[in-house]
């Protein structure tokens, strides 16, 4: 089933008049009295296509939608922001694996600078990203990428628990603290992990994250890319709380 | 700490002549004395460079490596074969999270067709991407694509647990299938999990892989992108068995 994620005033009004009647009018060739899900981030909906003029989606809704597939805890991915286009890679498949939201953070080996100018443009580029990625998915909540920012402009308050990527805690043979934190969690719990760009986190900056409350952890014997160690925590958050559902969403 | 899986000739004979000794030398531009890993997929030696002459490296041994980043357990991915460069994406980043070997799998549902005459230069190609992952990741075993076939040519005897990744389970609720199996491995298991292209797998190949005994599991209420499902489930195993080490490894 194809979902959109509209504006508050397309539900109000039912017409869709953005880049998402393009996709439904010209990529999946929906017709009159097709079928669809539509959310304004907040309730989801089944709507069938009631007419198509200028290039505008009208709809009625048939019924509300009341499952749900998201994860039982908001975990918020800081990002070290690495080169490439990998961190358009990491907030597609780590929206899949049910990331609440995204920063990225300029960190001490991050290579790439961006330029202040073109922030606003990045950000809305990764946020098309995200919210292609949240519809192919099914989620419930749009996931975003909040700011492109500095370590220390980050407030960190207001999380549960705070999780650093540190595969130099690894190799001293720590490996459980991350399954401790993980399978302590609570239903609500607010999560937030940092992870490192290419080059790793630099000490003074584990320094910082452990005044502000961050346990280091390592992800297991392996040295993982940048790119794979936010799908590794999310997909282990999800096998840990999601495939226990009676336990966390009863 | 940079790594090379060699051949025995060239472990026995203390001389790399191949494509390594490029990369030693233009790439890394390592110079006499200087230290690396190699292995031949048997052990793994710490050696140092004694000379470099006419594009080959001969080192020394230091001392043989026993450290160990291995799986506890070896897990087959069995990937419905996908569109594109996916197929690339999987083997790298599922080769960092510990697969033990590839087979890529034509499926029903799979678009792309492989030309026989050009399967050897494919798995060459695919293979070459497994050592470079093997190797940046620090494994001590080289995985490595098995093989690109059919799904009834592939003999599963001798597989201890088989999973079959499907998200039709998902959508009944039936989400603790795979974490019953994977909580219940012992060390050694050899684990067979297959899963579908992006257009998913057929229910006669479902109704096979049973018959075969497969146990068909949901990872959970989000829809996974195929290219996402191995990373999924060898990060769950990793967290089940790996940041537990004292249980499996002791």
């Amino acid at each position: 089933m194809q979902k959109y994620f509209i504006s508050e005033e397309e539900l109000n009004n039912r017409i869709i008049d953005s880049s998402d009647s393009f996709h439904i009018i010209k990529v999946m060739r929906f017709k009159i009295g097709d079928q669809f899900l539509v959310s304004d981030n907040n309730k989801t909906y089944l709507v069938k296509i009631t007419s198509l003029l200028n290039n505008k989606v009208s709809f009625e809704i048939v019924n509300e939608e009341t499952g749900n597939s998201e994860m039982p805890v908001f975990v918020t991915i800081f990002q070290g922001y690495p080169k490439g286009d990998k961190f358009e890679d990491i907030i597609k498949h780590s929206t899949e694996l049910g990331a609440y939201e995204f920063y990225g953070v300029m960190m001490k080996r991050s290579i790439v600078k961006i330029d202040e100018k073109k922030k606003d443009s990045k950000l809305e580029r990764f946020n098309k990203i995200c919210k292609e990625a949240s519809e192919q998915s099914l989620r419930y909540h749009l996931t975003r990428v909040v700011d492109i920012t500095n370590l220390k402009s980050i407030d960190f308050s207001g999380f549960d628990k705070k999780i650093v990527c540190y595969e130099e805690e690894a190799k001293v043979g720590e490996e459980s603290n991350f399954k401790k934190i993980i399978s302590s969690l609570n239903k609500n719990d607010k999560i937030a992990i940092v992870i490192g760009p290419e080059g790793g986190i630099d000490e003074s900056e584990i320094d910082y994250l452990k005044k502000n409350g961050f346990i280091p952890c390592g992800l297991g014997p392996r040295i993982l890319r940048t790119e794979t160690a936010s799908m590794y925590c999310l997909s282990a958050i999800s096998y840990e709380m999601e495939l226990r559902k009676w336990k966390y969403h009863l």
